[in-house]
């Protein structure tokens, strides 16, 4: 497939996609969606690669849909769901309750790390929101943006923000569309930690090798997928599944070398299985 | 219907209720409940409505079960409902989550911010706590109230504070039935900002006139509809509802509008559609 | 039932469980899980006894699972469930989601609240933050610990971690498996509060007596119930279920006692009713 809304690089175990409209402060379309699915889904069967960042080329992150766009969609009273493609389809066959767009991350087999280097606003933030952690550069805008339009809550966003930070400050980001900062986001838990917009990639990446150097593959894989399900379910199933897990993966090779690695006080040298 | 402990003002697209029993801090009854209910729904029902504040009379916001009403009901071994009243049903045919008392808040078309002048406690808490943004003077005392009263969480309270402010600081609070202020309340995301007390009312004013102006009506509808009901399903279902939302607002006038506005770099004019 | 792996002692209406292998920082095992449930069991059914602290002998609160045992597991390829015992046997009838190791905590009459003396990790952690509560002496160490050694989140952490601080700090927490402070735990709202280690026991014994002092017996019972069910239910269904309360409780005789002694603005004098 030939990426023109999207780059895409792989090093060290690491996927990084870029948001690549630069130009349009990487605005949203459906070709970069397409796109994005698609370099999601090649990362995520790539035994090579152990975790996925995501970050914007240029001065933005996403600017939510493209205001072209947002005009065409009000000429022809609809929205253009971009190219159509087989590669695009969402859902890893994990659950159901994963299986539709932008909820497609729960299901993937890695994490995804956002390193926000500049503006997030309406399907932008959705999709920051929808990675498991979120870095950003200082001073950058954040916005739900989608109450100015007379849209709803983009994409499961009303879904996530009360998970994410609470129901309390939620509601203020959700209803009044206001503009917040990093660092805002940073008090509030929405995103993780603030570093130098000229250091952001690079801090990123060092988080994210230290977590796939002391992390075992499938505990990343099998936890991630603890945390989404669990949000759906009971105490006692959650409890049951992760009982279930501890004896799956105690058989697994990874554990005896986790548990030779903590007892001879040296790094673990994980197996290559995804 | 004749008010007698609430009072009722509409301006500028904005409807104020009053609890209006200042010479008890405006302790909760029966009666006081099915005013409440009536004020809401008729600003519910009125087009020119864009917005409810609550607040209270006087010194107090509400202290709780009033206690000649607590030693009434100790005295009969029960709880008395107050004046039963058809204005008072709730449910506005939203969904089923929604149908009980004080969850009927969550039904409402129009968003509901409490301007907390005074103490609230016990049910007057949980009121507050069923609005969707609270403000507050400083020093005001908040406490659940109910632990020592033989008491549960009252009207759901239980439910609510975990979901606003998370389970670890909801517990403290729900357990312990302390008094704590509000700017602890503002430390844990329950109060969403302080502002001087005779500056209170206006600047909650401010506050909801900023909001109505800049975000559109249906949206402010629809993105409560959503905040609510996501609590209570999944991922998947979140997101391909917002979807489908997206494809009928982008239908509305409104989007067209808002697309309009942004483009043009000017404020929106908003339809009066209801 | 002999005591091996833990200790108990009783005063004051307060039972307290220590976890109890000091040589070993208190690693788990499955003699100690099945100690701790009988214990809990005994002071849950002793009608002389209104709350449950839980802390560790010695240095430690509970380091995780014992890495000896671990590799036994290791050798086995599979998990030592210590001794099975009758006694052990979770849940107490309340609700099936609470029906599994760990959360048969929320099904619990009385509270339980943790003073982590030393360093929690793994499933450490996880038993503390089934306590109701959680208070820390300064600079005690926290880590889930399961990612180094190939685990999944255990028993239920993934469900617990976001509920009580917010998916958005929980994801790191539960993905890095990194070693976190007393102190960051309170900013995150995971620890309600920290005193210096050689006063922790007795504040958290004065914070527990202060608890059952002012708040009635069946108050905190049912109130811990309502909010663990109200994890799992709708608005609707709390508020309902919070109104049926309310009318059974305000025919105990606590109810009366509860408003006489607000009204003389006395101290309460709770029935030892369990």
């Amino acid at each position: 497939m030939e990426l023109k809304a999207t780059r895409l690089s792989i090093a060290d175990g690491i996927g990084t996609v870029f948001l690549h409209r630069p130009e349009r402060m990487n605005a949203w379309t459906g070709r970069m969606h397409t796109e994005y699915r698609y370099c999601l889904k090649l990362l995520d069967d790539d035994p090579e690669v152990k975790a996925v960042i995501v970050t914007g080329s240029g001065r933005g992150f996403c600017v939510g849909g493209d205001a072209q766009a947002l005009e065409g969609h009000a000429q022809r009273g609809g929205y253009d769901p971009g190219t159509p493609d087989a590669l695009a389809e969402p859902g890893y066959g994990v659950a159901p309750e994963f299986d539709a767009a932008f909820a497609y991350h729960f299901g993937l087999r890695k994490p995804v790390i956002a390193a926000l280097n500049g503006p997030a606003a309406g399907v932008g933030l959705a999709l920051a929101c929808f990675a498991d952690l979120r870095f950003a550069a200082p001073g950058i805008k954040f916005t739900t943006a989608h109450g100015k339009l007379n849209l709803p809550a983009e994409y499961g966003l009303s879904w996530l923000l009360p998970r994410l930070i609470g129901l309390g400050r939620a509601n203020d980001l959700l209803l009044t569309s206001r503009v917040f900062t990093s660092e805002e986001a940073l008090t509030l838990g929405l995103v993780n930690a603030i570093y130098p917009a000229d250091q952001l990639l690079d801090e990123t990446r060092r988080y994210v090798a230290q977590l796939i150097a002391t992390v075992a593959p499938n505990s990343l894989r099998q936890t991630r997928w603890q945390i989404y399900r669990d949000l759906n379910r009971d105490a006692a199933a959650a409890v049951r599944h992760s009982e279930a897990l501890i004896d799956e993966m105690m058989a697994e090779p990874d554990y005896v070398e986790g548990v030779r690695a903590f007892l001879e006080k040296r790094p673990p040298s994980w197996g290559s299985e995804t």
